[in-house]
């Protein structure tokens, strides 16, 4: 049995060395990768639970010509807190693309799964968010709202924050996390107010229903969609799709089929011919924003490459410290 | 980290010391729950790899209102043995349905799958194989041609073998192969000699083309089909789908997905109400072969029911174990 196990705190010890400079990298190779179609990654496999409600999303694929092949599993349940637990839990499987040895099982309980979303959203933000943010506008206070935040700050010098959540207390508990201490935090009561004062704006929520409105949405303004990653979850008007000057998608496959962009491909307000994927971004300057007047969206489905990326990314670095241990 | 990891010798010690009458029960329920639509198993996802040649499927699903949740990863690489490697590898992981928490890793390498397959073509064999069995046909030469004469000692008292390979060098090894040894097993040049000497026929080969013809089949044979898995592999003649009186799967949707009968559906040979779910032939004995003289076939193409069911109980057996030992 070669196949070695690396723990949460492991995982977290290698990300924590890790500049996030480097993992934008690492996440931005991926986008390119993919979008190169230099990736297999066939349809999300998805078991959904109702008592109590649960949601496990399994991305999987590899690289052509490369070493491995990666499988993940991820999952929610929604009323763990109430027990205790933490809603996210999973870890990610490592093996050998050339004769199927299992190489690695990164117990990460979700935590990658988390942080490379947070750095998508990042990447995001580098080509598409104006150059001067006036204010980061965050809708939800979970976990990946905080991380959002977190990695922007290699992104812009912006730390005027206001957030929206549906639960006031737990808008007090944003505001006042360590976590967060290097922003100035604003509550907005509604979204709305949000909307007017932010030119970049996160959408980090479980909604099943719009949360944001295309008539709140001013010139300029660049809006990264995090929360619809399963059919039936939606938090943009999808009227906004057709005011956008500019729409990306991590996977123009995955966000036709359950990002916010398919409800607008669905009610033909957005053509998928218009749709730019994130990794074609990367790479042609002509493809990001060019103007501050621009309203740009990026729908983010959460993409296996990311995945791949983050877990080879640990596994290397985790056998380099242990062949220096040895 | 509550997850525990179950090795290869574990697991292997825990199936020798339970009875195969246990073993096929486990499997019977699982089918017969599959049947009555209690259990989840979305479609199976897959990866293929081109150089070297291999394919990993991906099953999983759950129970309704049990305990567990299951995910099984099963890859064949084909070139393996020229490396002194097995082609199968994979493991089983065991999930907490009410909160997402891993529980179990099954380090099986394939073994489990090699199991839960011969133990359903034990059943096939159990309620659709003549009372009288005047020798046992066996198409392929590896471990699963193995596995299926195995299980079905328990089935019937038959020792008398005709197999047939596309290498003669491993026909000769099968022959003398020691596992086997209750067997007197005779080689077959070709698969018609095979087929008019035996009226229970298992095909177990990853054959992309038709192997066992209509034509050959004498009245009263039954075939259990094992090899076609996947798109693209086949192994019995469409036609043969016309001449049968009974017709099984182990899932339906799944062999008229990509299992031998897919074929002959597609082609318009069978039409698919014809079809039997094994559940169903299990829980009602009309639905069980009648007469000495009908043609039967079951297609499995391998369900995820099994694997949930082999997963359970190994890990319960697991756990008592390691109960009584502290």
């Amino acid at each position: 049995m070669i196949c070695n196990s690396i723990s949460l705190s492991e995982i977290k010890e290698i990300i924590e060395k890790c500049p996030v400079a480097e993992l934008i990298k690492i996440i931005e190779e991926g986008f390119v990768l993919y979008t190169q179609k230099k990736v297999t990654v066939p349809p999300v496999g998805h078991l959904s639970f109702k008592q109590p409600p649960g949601d496990v999303h399994i991305k999987y694929g590899y690289i052509e010509n490369d070493d491995y092949y990666v499988i993940k599993i991820a999952s929610g349940f929604y009323n763990n807190a109430s027990l205790g637990l933490s809603s996210s839990n999973g870890m990610m499987l490592l093996f050998n693309q050339k004769n199927g040895e299992p190489l690695s099982i990164l117990f990460d309980e979700g935590y990658l799964t988390d942080l490379r979303t947070g750095i998508a959203g990042a990447i995001a933000a580098k080509y598409l968010a104006p150059a001067k943010i006036n204010a980061v506008g965050i809708v939800g206070t979970g976990i990946q709202a905080r991380l959002q935040l977190h990695f922007l700050k290699t992104i812009t010098d912006c730390r005027s924050v206001v957030v929206w959540g549906r639960n006031n207390d737990k808008s007090e508990l944003f505001k006042k996390d360590i976590f967060l201490k290097d922003f100035e935090i604003a509550i907005a009561s509604d979204i709305k107010f949000l909307a007017q004062r932010c030119n970049l704006i996160i959408t980090t929520t479980a909604s099943k229903s719009v949360l944001l409105f295309a008539d709140d949405i001013l010139p300029g303004t660049h809006i990264t969609a995090i929360g619809a990653d399963a059919t039936g979850k939606q938090e943009i008007d999808p009227l906004l799709f057709a005011k956008a000057d500019l729409v990306a998608a991590d996977s123009i496959e995955q966000c036709i089929d359950h990002g916010d962009i398919s409800y607008a491909v669905r009610n033909k307000i957005l053509n998928p011919s218009k749709i730019t994927e994130l990794g074609e971004i990367i790479i042609n300057k002509n493809l990001q924003r060019n103007n501050e007047n621009q309203i740009t969206i990026a729908d983010l489905t959460g993409v296996a490459i990311q995945d791949i990326q983050v877990a080879k990314y640990v596994y290397i670095s985790h056998l380099k410290v242990r062949n220096s241990v040895n």
